[in-house]
């Protein structure tokens, strides 16, 4: 390939980093794929780190040493994290999405990608520096957010079953109590798919009684796992007691009423 | 914000380009968040299209007339698809993915975002102009794969359920027979997740007989929904006759077989 010009190599690093968050790129790659001198690619690195900056779009870092480099690291915004939330706010306010029982229907923003990316990208954020191992969550529709998480942590998801499959292979069982249902349950995991002692971060899309939560973090004690983090997308204000202590709700549900309407909003503690 | 140099402009404009795929930008948002002149801007994405074109990282496409603008498009080069699914084929080639009954375990690579990005990518890349309006999966292994399909196609996924939920409201259903235990089963999707007449791709993570997918093609025409594709990541080879036609797999699987391992390919159609 010809020689790149200046701003062609940023865009490209840009690209290249951003495309693939946490991944750590050595020089030589570059120098190599820009046929460019370590020196011209150290400079532009310069530039690209200012502007991530400037315009508060996450981080590039240097890693020192033998097996070092640069990586990108995401970082969501106080002002991206309060629109996103606010937009996801308005949404579910809409008394069309209250199912008998007093449910929601919610499907249509936890499956889009476009809302999962900046909820992924906010628990990113928050849990950057736990030195998570893997993100863990029970099917079926905490699935595409905690996958988002697990995409900007650049580390792998691990999807908690609630039947024995025979494609997992040997399993780990838990019983737990699930609190919309009230119903003993029991949910299953490969006995490969966690390394003993790992630090884990739960995610899922929404939080009642913590029954759920409460099951997935006794799961993980059985593999010597540390759950350094607990983020669901919705938690209601009541119970006020959960099953669980310090989980991270990015929003907090006040009600939901076929008369009186949903009451919502984001959880100020993000904005802290 | 003090004014940027071009490259760090072309550097901001290939990363709000590239983190939402498919999404239409217009100028304006541009000279205002960088306070700068159309004509610069114009000049910024001049650059920013050679370099995705050298590069081979994708495409910036201009879209005319009054709800036009730039949006980037996600293409997952020849080269990059090739070396993508032969090290996703390599990893698959392990004796100890054998789970008794000529199983594969196959959970940490479709769950792990670092190899779903990229088969999401192919995917993507593969129906990106066939007007699609919706990705539709069935619970729970393909989920991850559909999802990042969605992503780069900037589309809402569809899950369809193996149980009727209460979170769902009303649903559709559709009897079908799994061609793994040779049951009937029954799926579900909400009847306000897909609209009338719309185009969808259907993705999952395993085809044999093919039953999973007639059940979807099924329960998609009770939407008036027109199939424009059907991707799975592994399709076996046998049996050759499928329950449904023109499905597109990433890898054909041969043979899985505790004495004489596992024999598997991309499929070569990937690559013409």
């Amino acid at each position: 390939m010809s020689k790149l010009k200046r701003n062609e190599r940023v865009g490209a690093l840009v690209k290249i980093l951003c495309d693939n968050p946490n991944e750590i790129y050595t020089l030589n790659y570059f120098t190599n794929i820009f046929n460019a001198a370590k020196s011209t690619i150290s400079e532009d690195l310069v530039i690209v780190k200012k502007l991530m900056e400037d315009l508060k779009l996450g981080r590039v870092e240097t890693i020192a040493g033998a097996s070092g480099g640069v990586k990108y690291v995401p970082d969501m915004n106080l002002q991206n994290t309060r629109e996103a939330l606010n937009e996801i706010c308005e949404m579910i306010k809409d008394n069309r999405r209250i199912i008998p029982g007093s449910f929601l229907y919610m499907s249509d923003l936890i499956y889009n990608p476009a809302y999962v990316r900046k909820m992924g990208k906010i628990f990113a954020t928050k849990f950057m520096n736990k030195n998570i191992d893997y993100v863990v969550t029970v099917e079926t529709k905490g699935i595409p957010l905690a996958l988002m998480t697990a995409n900007y942590l650049n580390i792998p998801l691990v999807i908690v079953r609630n039947d024995n499959k025979i494609t997992e292979g040997s399993t780990v069982s838990m019983n737990y109590v699930s609190g919309s249902t009230g119903k003993i349950q029991t949910m299953y995991v490969s006995k490969r798919a966690i390394k003993y002692g790992a630090n884990v971060l739960i995610i899922d899309d929404f939080m009642k009684a913590g029954g759920t939560a409460k099951g997935l973090l006794d799961l993980m004690k059985e593999f010597d796992a540390e759950v350094k983090g607990i983020g669901v997308m919705v938690a209601t204000r009541e119970p006020e007691e959960k099953l669980v202590d310090g989980y991270l709700p990015l929003i907090i549900l006040d009600r939901v009423d076929d008369k009186k309407g949903i009451r919502l909003s984001p959880n100020e503690v993000l904005f802290n």
